[in-house]
């Protein structure tokens, strides 16, 4: 269910508060990443580090929206909800991909998302290394990077006989949720791992056509799937339903791919 | 067995060479990277394309090279051998990881590497979109990047227990090699996947331990060899005997790790 535009005053100050919001967080997560400052807690068992980007880098997005939107609410992976009166919820991963950024590839990213009660509205995945900005939503859907800004428009390839699909399979997920993965990898022409949000980012950008994950929770997709439905994609749960509260998501370049790995990975 | 070192006139020529060659490929790459102009030819029915980029920048650089070292012979991906008098061979391998090439990801990189009788001497490993040029041999050891330029040193952990490894399996190898790298993943502490020839870059530069492999070949291998060597880090097929002709190869960032990956390795 599409969301109503905000006023042309409140959708600037929105994309304002987002990019300040990703300056900082660029700021601060690049002082840490291929340095050996990073002290990493692990907060499970598994190996998911908390470095001090990801904290340092959500304390300070927190602060500059309570003084930029000090009417919103906030949802963060490192500090949790803070309740707001606006209506608008920002959504903030400081540093998703923490395997990817402890181990210094360019594939992890700050993920500023937007949403009101309906779902999110905007979307910022920021890869701070490689200094690209991809953005989605409230009119917008371009990435800003190494080449200048362009639009972003998601393919039309429409046979998954001949889509890409990336995963961070077999990292996560459970042994049924694997084999939906699997199901579908078998007919792609191409599947790739371990790209974090910037395989989304790669959907938005034309460049891929699938990321299926699972046991994702909302910080992690709610920015990406703004980014992707402005660039013309579509993104589901496994069942075809809303993603952006997390699960199981299902991220299509288009209707005809998502139609044919729907009907594949609704049977798991 | 280490090289002796060419006299400072022909070593400024051959780096200067080098340079030379990675700026042309990168020019020639990036006008493919990501755009609607790439012309993704199979050469093997397991998919495997081979885009206008891998052919023009080697096209470029064997003019390149033969205009400024006449005498050297080259060794490449897309046109094979050309024999030379002054005992170095430049072994070119213009896109490595094409298959990230072709779904956007900055993970491939354009490998040059030169070699006398006795193996590697120098390398570069170029990422042309982030900016990032690896450099080892020669007596150097650096990293050109969006950060300046900084030494290439391996890292020092020196427990299995405590290493990154990363790989392109699942994606290649038998089921025996895929097994050899299993038995080492297992006693990792963290496994990533599809970097291409950047995991070996991420070993020079400190943040990675280990990269294990099969099936390559002298192009893929011989520029990140004198790479890692130059950092500090040791590269051996899976017996410990000489990497640069291909095959299975194991990178280590330490003797330590070395002993204790080949431990494992050298049974299958």
């Amino acid at each position: 269910m599409p969301s109503n535009l905000p006023d042309p005053q409140t959708r600037a100050a929105l994309i304002a508060t987002a990019h300040a919001a990703a300056d900082i967080a660029r700021d601060i997560t690049l002082q840490y990443f291929r340095t050996d400052r990073l002290a990493t807690e692990s907060k499970r068992a598994d190996f998911d580090p908390v470095t001090q980007a990801d904290k340092g880098a959500e304390a300070a997005m927190r602060a500059l929206i309570h003084d930029m939107r000090p009417e919103d609410a906030i949802l963060g992976e490192e500090a949790g909800f803070e309740a707001g009166t606006s209506g608008y919820t920002w959504v903030l991963d400081p540093v998703d991909g923490t395997r990817g950024f402890i181990s210094g590839t360019p594939t992890w990213g700050v993920l500023i998302g937007l949403r009101d009660a309906a779902g999110p509205i905007y979307g910022i995945v920021d890869q701070p290394y490689i200094g690209e900005r991809f953005e989605g939503g409230l009119g917008r859907a371009t990435l800003a990077g190494p080449r200048g800004t362009q639009a972003l428009e998601t393919r039309q390839v429409s046979d998954l006989s001949e889509a890409f699909l990336f995963s961070t399979f077999p990292e996560v997920g459970t042994a049924q949720e694997r084999a939906g993965f699997e199901a579908v990898s078998q007919r792609v022409k191409l599947t790739r791992f371990g790209m974090d949000c910037y395989a989304y980012a790669l959907v938005a950008a034309g460049q891929v056509d699938l990321v299926i994950e699972a046991g994702l929770q909302s910080y992690d997709i709610l920015a990406p799937i703004a980014v992707i439905e402005a660039a013309g994609g579509i993104v589901t749960d496994w069942q075809g339903n809303p993603a952006h509260d997390g699960g199981r998501v299902l991220a299509c370049a288009n209707k005809a791919l998502h139609a044919q790995a729907l009907a594949v990975l609704s049977t798991f």
